[in-house]
């Protein structure tokens, strides 16, 4: 089943809005065998929204919309599914009733134009939005289908699982895609290529590499009848990245390293705090992310300066005799804020953030110190010198060594 | 002008990868005069690439492409604006030159499909690419363009600005637009609307209001001949916002609340320290994005316990006293983090940070106090109770009321 999206506004035509919806639905449509062709943006405009749903329909079997939902006269999109299938939207007097119970439990009488919120033409049907006021439609008419959307990502996403979902999980006849990313850590682009190098340039099951902040990923994408059969062509090439790369491997599709140490620490009843500097604050803002059960992580000192690593229990001793910049002042890190947070797990990075050098060293260079109840580990990491990528890779860096250390029960 | 952008890549539509190239040329293209009509994403398919430059030279005067201007067989931008111009490409022998010279300099032979990067069709230029083997193309014909530039962010910005920019401008004959974006903290949505509502619903200049993570944000966009016209009539919409809601202005355009703070300080020579919890390190990490210069931020501490925050100097009385979420406790933070880091400023946060309820307080109840060598400051705020919401809010409205105490020389 071929597909497309329209995603509309005239703010993501001028810059001032991102569209993330489409990458998201894109990512969702693999493994229902939808395979998506085109995606436009367009803007708040009768006429080129409905020339985009003509041109839409020509090629494809579904069009998503995002957007244009709400109750202003910018909002078009009901006007221009209506358009592009001949028909006329006729007022729903129950979806009325909703929106006036809706507002009415805000303590606020329903503004006269949301009235369009209760649109409907005969080729469609409702989308139940629980997230806000705009219901989605999902038009059909001769096995082509327009599926409209609210914009805002929280409404969108949650009408796409409930409804659109499991409709087009019915519809779906054609091959399915099933994907696996399998994240390694520790080897160069150029040696998983190598090692894998008989698995590439093949077309199903297709296997594709990607350099990412959290180390090289390997995607296989199978593509077949059923799910079953799907899996079948996958299996082999993931047994053999197993087997090869079995030690560098740390995590699977969406895992992230502070997913993975979170849940490390969880099923060991363990916990964590961490002393950084280069990150600037990054891989505590991480770790928070996904540690929030209490007691997994005690907290972060984010030192900008000897002064502030003094303060959070470095020796002044260590950091004159070997400066800030070292792996005996990362050792120290670790070791002081383990220690003053009473974690079990304690992380110390030091090194040179830029911009320039610090104390003669380059930017991009870093002393990573993990240490444990029962061992202690020490890492030099050299990264590209930009901000950004300091801050992730370094603090990924950390994260998916600490978690092998606390699986290992040091 | 019209425009549009092809953004070219099946990975994109896949769902691997999010386009964030058509928003960042999008929002250069007003002050050039460039009206951007539509965008597009479409897979590494040939068929469907030269329908996309043919659809779109019908009705726009530029395309800008992203994407497919690599050295692989997947890599067919070139071949599909030769198709749409109906030219052929022949290879340019001073940029083969180029491009063995800029794989020798890295120590390599240069591979023999990287020769593609050297083709040329009759109508079109080459775009000199600073950051990368791929030059970009400007073709032109019947005062039709299609612009194509690489898909890595860094080398598609680096063409654009250097290469693209200076000859739109030099171009543009029709309106250009200008842009404010003027933002407030303290006022809300609902009473910026009525202060201002007699500005709202005009097309020239237009005026619009977004809420953000960092408060209300009012939008004037102006259009004329040239740049002095639109001044004129952006200036006085402007002037009219300074006047009703001054006390709650914080910044401009691209300015952020970490940005200001940090130029507040170094204007005059002050320093910042931080203890936080319920923002678990994302205040400590959006510092350290503005704050890169030594001396400025000392650090920060992220507790997320009453034994981390004790560890950091608060006193174990007032934690017992008044518990973890309260503003005594916050006012503690403040002072303890500001002395021990030694800095001229202390900002304190604690509060609820959710999941469900902390100390009998709701998910989102946040206790800020700012602390300066002349005075302090105490903040209680609600925000909606969502992780990404409490970090972003809670932390937005620290700095911003910071920096007012720092420009008030508190």
């Amino acid at each position: 089943m071929n597909a497309e999206i329209v995603c509309i506004g005239t703010e993501l035509l001028m810059g001032e809005l991102t569209d993330s919806n489409s990458a998201w639905i894109a990512g969702r449509l693999p493994p229902l065998g939808v395979k998506l062709q085109w995606v436009s943006i367009v803007g708040d405009d009768l006429p080129q929204l409905t020339s985009a749903f003509r041109q839409g329909l020509q090629r494809s079997e579904v069009i998503f919309t995002t957007g244009g939902l709400g109750p202003t006269q910018d909002d078009l999109t009901r006007e221009a599914v209506a358009a592009a299938f001949g028909e006329t939207p006729a007022v729903q007097e129950a979806v009325v009733e909703r929106l006036r119970a809706y507002f009415a439990a805000r303590g606020a009488e329903m503004p006269p134009h949301n009235i369009k919120q209760a649109w409907l033409i005969p080729s469609a049907q409702f989308l139940d939005n629980p997230n806000g006021t705009a219901p989605g439609w999902w038009a059909e008419r001769d096995g082509r289908r327009i599926i409209c959307l609210p914009g805002p990502p929280g409404e969108m996403q949650a009408i796409f699982r409930n409804e659109v979902e499991p409709r087009l999980r019915e519809l779906a006849t054609g091959e399915i895609t099933l994907t696996r990313n399998i994240k390694t850590m520790g080897m160069s682009e150029g040696a998983v290529d190598e090692v894998m190098a008989e698995y590439f340039g093949r077309d199903n099951p297709y296997l594709g590499i990607y350099s990412k902040a959290d180390g090289i990923h390997l995607r296989i994408i199978a593509r077949a009848a059923d799910e079953a059969a799907a899996r079948a062509l996958l299996a082999p090439v993931e047994a053999a990245i197993h087997q090869r790369l079995a030690a560098h491997i740390w995590g699977y599709d969406d895992e992230t390293p502070e997913r993975a140490v979170a849940e490390s620490l969880r099923a060991r009843g363990r916990s964590l705090a961490v002393m950084e500097f280069p990150t600037g604050g990054y891989l505590t803002n991480a770790i928070t992310e996904a540690a929030d059960a209490p007691g997994l992580f005690r907290g972060g000192l984010v030192a900008r300066d000897a002064a502030a690593m003094a303060a959070g229990g470095v020796p002044a001793e260590t950091l004159r005799r070997y400066g800030l910049v070292s792996q005996a002042t990362a050792n120290e890190m670790a070791q002081a804020i383990r220690q003053r947070l009473q974690a079990d797990y304690g992380i110390g990075i030091t090194g040179s953030p830029g911009p320039g050098e610090l104390e003669g060293q380059p930017m991009g260079l870093a002393y990573v110190a993990l240490a444990g109840p029962q061992s202690a580990q020490e890492l030099e990491l050299r990264v590209p010198p930009r901000r950004i990528t300091i801050k992730r890779r370094i603090s990924n860096q950390a994260l998916i060594e600490l978690r092998k250390l606390i699986e290992a029960g040091g």
